[in-house]
């Protein structure tokens, strides 16, 4: 079994339309290459009794969960103090990262900067890097800020760690309907169920107009589905397979 | 209190990086534009029983509910069963879908197309358009394609009918760093808990560094928010208002 994994984007301005989530499909990819499956990502406010609710229910059900947005010094920022409800643990200010932000900031440091040293208590500091603030993880739970620059950048230090067997993929493109296709699909969901058939319609394509994917970590399992799928399918509606 | 909506995309091809969703943002922006509060967008694979416990949880939450994707002939396309059993429904074939079917795939229509008039028993059809399948409704949640284009097409025969009394949005434009503006905000959200006050960081941009947002149906109260706001920002910091 693949571990699993979980995404919560903290951001009202995403659920209000002002802002284009970018991290949720950015992690998406990422992990799927990694060889993790998220299987779920959801989109909440910045309300820290919400946060605690999703981040629970998302820790205690997946292997990993990656948290982005509500981190830094205003009221709205309210994600590190809700994961330490989540486990129950208090809030104290790391060193480290008190250190990091001081020398940033200098002797006029205010008090809300100086929050962002609070950490759940216990929490660890992964990716360390001169001059840039470390990533905190809470027990499964990796917390990153919003800017889709900075989750990128933070993410690329850790996501090594996360690697595991890959994904093989295989696709067929064809030129038909959907509709024509959905018995000989049926059949081979029925004799390969690990095997994990998508079927996606494609508008506007002079090319074809289905995709089919056949996915799964086992590469003779999704050999041999491809196989058992061309010996079904009429040739004429095939366009060519990747 | 403005409505409540949730937003549910059903798309293992999300989930595993292979598509990025642009039906959430989509329907985020529309609806925020409409008066209609989203509340939270979660993305899960197309598996029924995952289906009709996040469709259940959304709709007892939520004025409305907004599904996208597993809407199709195939065996991924389980959407309209797992909607069917959330409510407790039999799946029943309707007799205009059907005809609509008929007349569009002819005398060859396979079961797997004609499975598509299938809806749970005593669902509405919304927005009709000669030769457009309609929206299907059950209860509070409205069931799109995964297609954006045809969610797009499909949600403007029908947005009106959401629409009720709109956001009030004033923005201050700031060059300054996040952490000297905190305690002014903190103080602003204590004064006026109805306003909804965002703060973001902006990185790169020469003209300012922090954009601060003031949201609320009542336009007094985001309007005294804001002079309250400016009366104890310092001016330096301020580069516009709107």
């Amino acid at each position: 079994m693949a571990k699993t994994a979980g995404i919560v984007i903290i951001g009202s301005e995403v659920l209000s339309g002002k802002v284009t989530d970018e991290n949720s499909p950015y992690l998406a990819r990422e992990l799927r290459d990694l060889g993790v499956e998220v299987r779920r990502m959801v989109t909440i406010p910045d309300e820290r009794p919400v946060i605690v609710e999703a981040v629970r229910d998302m820790a205690q059900t997946h292997d990993f969960v990656f948290t982005t947005g509500g981190v830094g010094p205003t009221h709205d920022d309210v994600t590190i103090a809700a994961i330490a409800q989540t486990f129950g643990r208090r809030l104290v200010r790391d060193p480290l990262l008190e250190a990091m932000l001081r020398q940033h900031y200098g002797a006029e440091i205010t008090a809300a900067q100086l929050r962002m040293a609070e950490v759940p208590e216990g929490s660890r500091l992964l990716g360390e890097e001169a001059g840039r603030l470390p990533i905190v993880a809470c027990e499964n739970v990796f917390i990153f800020p919003g800017v889709p620059e900075t989750v990128r950048r933070k993410f690329a230090r850790i996501r090594e760690t996360f690697r595991e067997a890959p994904y093989v993929v295989r696709r067929i493109y064809l030129r038909c309907d959907e509709g024509e296709i959905a018995a000989d699909l049926c059949n081979a969901v029925d004799h390969f169920s690990a095997v994990q058939i998508g079927s996606y319609p494609i508008l506007h394509n002079p090319d074809h107009t289905v995709l089919v994917t056949l996915e799964s970590k086992r590469e003779e399992e999704v050999e041999e589905t491809l196989r058992h799928l061309l010996a079904r399918l009429p040739a004429a509606m095939v366009v060519r397979v990747e």
